[in-house]
């Protein structure tokens, strides 16, 4: 059933955008896709009951696919001559990541910029689900649904999801089309404002100039885009429980209030750090909200050079990159929610060393956490941080290696770890040679297929990529 | 018991370091200490029980009074006339990191500097008794003395601590003096070869002159130095098995191998990555192993400028900082064995994941890992990475701060990231501004004290430190 919905839902979807640019370079891979996608629908498997192994094995492949597929348009209209740049820039697309390989990002067609800009929404959708219907168990972030729906779950699973995820997309539609009118009040013809919508629904990062949002000029639409990478960075159960009128629960979420204490905080601490530079108070606030915004709702747009900026603003941005937004939006990172339990679960240790014989527990949004919930958390974090070292690790040899071979390179560890924390983060630009201003150019081939799965390994949190790939999974049990 | 041997086994071996130097500055602090010391270990406790909390604390309060004292002489002498320096160099002498604050420490008299390296000695053989005493039942080190000694362990603790303690000091102590032998067959005077056998034997760090081991020009010395640093880095427990005869069993140990096997490959890839530069294959295995052998044990010793090798060498070495020497070693760092049990337990949970139903374990050294030690292995993971942000964090809105005031300041991210992990891995050098060839003056006095709070962290394996400063500790309960 998962099978069917994931793996038809997007073709399906691609194949309406591509009959809308009604272009070749759309029409040959839908038309491929379509092929192959409905052969498979039709296979009905034989045991309909599906373990949490394949579940994650049918995401991670369905990204792929559609990574790999949605890569073609680029390449055959010849706007991304190179398939590996070309994959690149897709899976930042669909992982909402926003990292660019694209030094002149005006080269492209109206056509090609849209269905850049669109990964970008149909990833942000495409996580929503992700995270409910794959991973509910051990998120820990789908508290309040399930304390919504009462009575037994297994049997009203489907139709719990169609209703979730439903709800969870008209949310996501409506802020979607709200941030559009907005974008339009600000002077944006329609072409900006959607794709700029896209961009921001997702918290993905692409822009559609070279300049990106300073190209208006304008306060305003600075404002609207941050207020709204913001909105979409916050835990969806929110806005559910405003829908169904339960404001008071609504705002007493604890990672809503930690999230926008930590937003704000950051916004002052940083406009303080870079008032002497910028001059006035208003306009260091105005582009230390766009950045905090940005960079922690995982969006990764900017409106000013941030690697510019004194090392406390940097290490802010650098922090909150691996932060996160919240758990159930369609911002990446490790989460508010996974850090608040992971420093809570590290004092009870403590606790319990002080005193060994006392029952420590301890709990997150008024509901105690499940020893299950914290180990899963535990070894998130940990996988997490051993791939950032690996990940960082393999880049500075690949790039030495480059160096090496090419006569000339760029050697940077800080470089490095931040292109991997912005990728599997999914925010997008990073420090340094992977700044703001900069792009991820001139990483190598190899780098390159590194770090798009990376922003996999992070969108998916994780597990599924590397159930994918362990060769354990394909052994028959 | 332990407040005993613990509190009035320093002061006396202090007085007769003291007592050897013969000057006022070591006599005034010797005294005072020896005033304060032995009416304290008059007392008598009424409970005798002694819970992990009370050891916790004892250690930690030690080592920082230890601390506090050791840098009087150093003031006294007007060497180092800011006490905070002072205490930054005892605090990163006593936890044998070796890290500096001198630009030219050929100023020191003779005496300063024997107890400036001394402490390197006395702190290595503090750790040895403080894994042993306190920690034995979570660093997962001490499986091999557990399985030698058989019968209930309860009542045979003092013995049983007393003997280990004895054949470790034992160990400790023939080793340095044999590393002493080698060095004065290399030509080395007694002074200086003493001194370099205690900063090798406390995988400690501090040079005697502005050179470094580079000052004596000759192969033989370095390669001494490096062999010495690599076994003083190495399980204690080797050489225990090694003295009643079990060679095999010596042999066979995982993390021995483990240990060897990253050294062995460490050195080789960073030898080809500098071969260019240096020109001659000999001379850069020659640099690498040095270095390898110096930054693996977290001594810290530099025979070449390390910072301006590729970045792939410097990643090399940054993560060699992380990791540490081995378990029960004088070596500080996370340790082989914790991050083998990591990565073990990362894997198991991805199994489980796989096949929830499936029971799966995870050996270390031949023996199944307890879950309490896994769970212990995964906190202190945790709160170390935890610590390093935090750390690295504070060093740069310091810097910052000062940046500010002062209207002059330094500002990477690379540089307070590495000097965090030098420090609570008790390396010593790390890149840019605390490489190799610079010190750690640049840093403010809050910053050097911050620094001497995670040396100490780093040394007691984070709980220690921890606990004392916990309000929750300080509350009758």
């Amino acid at each position: 059933m998962i099978l069917e919905s994931v793996l038809l839902c997007f073709p399906m979807l691609v194949g309406v955008i591509y009959v809308e640019n009604n272009l070749i370079q759309f029409l040959g891979p839908a038309l491929g896709l379509l092929a192959l996608g409905l052969p498979l629908s039709c296979i009905r498997a034989k045991d309909k009951s599906i373990f949490a192994k394949e579940g994650f094995v049918i995401v991670a492949l369905s990204w792929i696919i559609l990574s790999l597929v949605g890569a073609v348009p680029f390449v055959i209209s010849g706007e991304i001559p190179n398939y590996v740049d070309a994959l690149f820039e897709t899976v930042s697309g669909f992982t909402t990541t926003g990292a660019s390989i694209m030094a002149d990002v005006e080269i492209l067609s109206k056509a090609s910029m849209f269905w850049r800009l669109f990964t970008h929404w149909i990833g942000g959708m495409g996580v929503l689900v992700f995270v409910l219907a794959i991973l509910p168990t051990n998120s820990g972030s789908m508290h309040v649904f399930r304390s919504e729906s009462p009575g037994p779950t297994a049997q009203k699973l489907v139709s719990k999801l169609s209703f979730t995820a439903r709800i969870l997309y008209l949310i996501y539609g409506a802020m979607t089309l709200i941030e559009l009118v907005f974008l339009l009040f600000g002077g944006l013809n329609f072409y900006d404002a959607l794709l700029y919508s896209f961009s921001t629904a997702g918290t993905g990062g692409f822009s559609i100039s070279n300049q990106g949002v300073t190209a208006y000029n304008s306060v305003y639409v600075e404002m609207v885009i941050a207020v709204f990478m913001l909105l979409f960075s916050i835990n969806f159960n929110v806005y559910y429980l405003i829908l169904i009128g339960q404001f008071k629960k609504a705002f007493k979420s604890e990672e809503l209030r930690i999230y926008l204490i930590i937003v704000v905080v950051s916004t002052l601490s940083i406009s303080l750090n870079i008032l002497s530079s910028i001059g006035s108070f208003g306009q260091a606030v105005r582009y230390a909200f766009f950045q905090v915004t940005s960079i922690g709702s995982t969006t990764g747009l900017t409106s000013a050079n941030y690697d510019v900026w004194p090392t406390f603003s940097r290490g802010v941005l650098l922090l909150l990159t691996v932060m996160g937004a919240c758990a159930a939006s369609t911002g990446g990172g490790v989460k508010v929610s996974r850090l608040v339990i992971l420093v809570k679960s590290a004092f009870k240790d403590i606790k319990r060393m002080i005193y060994p014989r006392s029952v420590v527990s301890i709990s997150f949004e008024n509901e105690p956490v499940q020893e299950d919930t914290e180990r899963g958390i535990r070894t998130y974090f940990i996988i997490y941080v051993l791939i950032v070292i690996l990940c960082a690790f393999l880049l500075s040899i690949d790039a030495t290696a480059n160096a090496w071979i090419s006569g000339q390179g760029f050697s940077e560890i800080a470089t490095h770890l931040s292109a991997t924390l912005a990728c599997i983060g999914n925010v997008g630009p990073g420090i340094e040679a992977v700044g703001p201003t900069l792009n991820y150019a001139i990483y190598s081939p190899f780098s390159k297929i590194l770090l798009s799965f990376v922003m996999l390994i992070g969108r998916l949190e994780i597990f599924p990529m590397i159930i994918l790939f362990a060769p354990r999974t394909w052994k028959r049990g």
